[in-house]
């Protein structure tokens, strides 16, 4: 069984949290691989350096200068972060992003909106015999949600569909199961009642909730990558809270799960 | 045959000199490691950024602000892009640095002089084992000249130290080269005659070379790092112009050899 495990932005921006997340998951057993998120560390950066963020109908444009910064903070300071607290806690890490030879991606097209460096990925571009000889020797990815073009540019990808790209891709070789944590416990069909995530959620019920607006347009990335791996073979796929990772895999606590 | 080749800040600097660079890289025969410097990047950032560079006697100091410029430059923007121009060469690159289980390092002592966040490395820190997995899949590690303590904590060091270290904990298991490229044809006994660098250099010649000034501050740690190699099984160790690398390698070019 590999586990791939997704942490969002929320988490990596609390350093305690951090740390008693990885904490837990330095202790899931097995093979294992890392996916995070940016948080508000790279909009800080940012905003420090005076590059403003374009925005074209609510969705993030990636020019030239957001790119270099989703680069240095993601690949860089958080990754290898992340990557060097692992290693102290006895988990041999290895901090990666998709242009190690590892997730290939397409640009995606200027028409009808030029989003700038973006890339979309499926599960065929991923390097998926890389990860299992990396997993084989006993190293735990960690892995940044960047991409390439295999012509030497770098682009920018959304961290849940990478890791539901990942979870796809390793399906067709091994049992996988797939785990989104947040700062939530699930997906919520109440937003006042968090303590009491829907336990399961098939595609349909998504589409309904999404159309009501009960679904959070924060939570479709994490939803449409869940289900796409569901579609590819991933046997569980789980949505809770990253304080609760091992009890999540154990289902002693509540968590979504996707049918 | 295994080749380590270092490439110094200047050449980072120069988009078109370091593509023309890279493109001799991909062409060396063999399994490869590339291990590269920092240039002024980090420095442009830091500046931008707001953050004073302390400095003790001409040495510069890590601290926690500077650490982050560092991780963000070197293991994120100049790694990363270094890594996808090489994969887009066909050359199946890995970026790394040494929090990915690589390179072990010792925070230097604070007394006399605190220099910060600075990792002390040794060949016995290195994870030859891991490079030569990565190699004999066909992968060539690019290295970002950052260490860690096993303990969580990232630290600065020299880029020039970390490829003298990787090169001798190779060479007690294979044969191996070490290429030191910059933008100068080699150790120059007469810095006016840039065109004709010393063509062999043993190490007392360097330190009364050293001795007398005719060695620059910066090449000293070069030296240092070469000579280190040398002492410790590396068959062949090479100063001189990244213009020339391939030349450098079978020696069409006048470059300095330490004896």
């Amino acid at each position: 069984m590999i586990t791939v495990v997704k942490i969002g932005g929320n988490v990596i921006d609390d350093p305690q949290a951090l740390q008693d997340f990885l904490r837990q998951f330095e202790k899931v057993p097995g093979k294992k691989i890392l996916v995070h998120g940016g948080g508000k560390i790279a909009t800080s950066l940012a905003s420090k350096l005076g590059i403003a963020t374009q925005m074209i109908d609510g969705r993030r444009v990636t020019d030239q200068a957001s790119l270099e910064i989703a680069v240095m903070t993601y690949a860089g300071k958080i990754n290898k972060e992340i990557t060097a607290m692992l290693n102290g806690m006895n988990c041999r890490a290895m901090g990666l992003c998709g242009a190690d030879d590892l997730l290939l991606a397409k640009k995606r097209s200027p028409v009808p909106v030029d989003y700038g460096f973006v890339g979309d990925l499926s599960s065929e571009g991923v390097n998926a015999e890389l990860l299992l000889l990396l997993l084989e020797t006993g190293i735990t990815p960690v892995i940044a949600p960047l991409t390439h073009d295999g012509k030497g540019q770098l682009l920018n990808t959304n961290a849940d569909t990478v890791a539901g790209c990942i979870a796809s891709a390793l399906a067709a070789k091994a049992d996988v199961q797939l785990l989104f944590c947040f700062e939530k416990k699930g997906v919520l069909s109440d937003p006042v009642d968090e303590d009491h995530p829907l336990l399961m959620l098939d595609k349909n019920s998504m589409k309904q909730l999404a159309e009501n607006g009960t679904i959070s347009r924060g939570m479709l990335p994490k939803l449409n990558a869940g289900f796409y791996a569901r579609e590819n073979g991933v046997k569980t796929v789980r949505i809770g809270c990253s304080a609760s990772l091992n009890e999540m895999l154990s289902l002693e606590t509540a968590c979504t799960e996707l049918q």
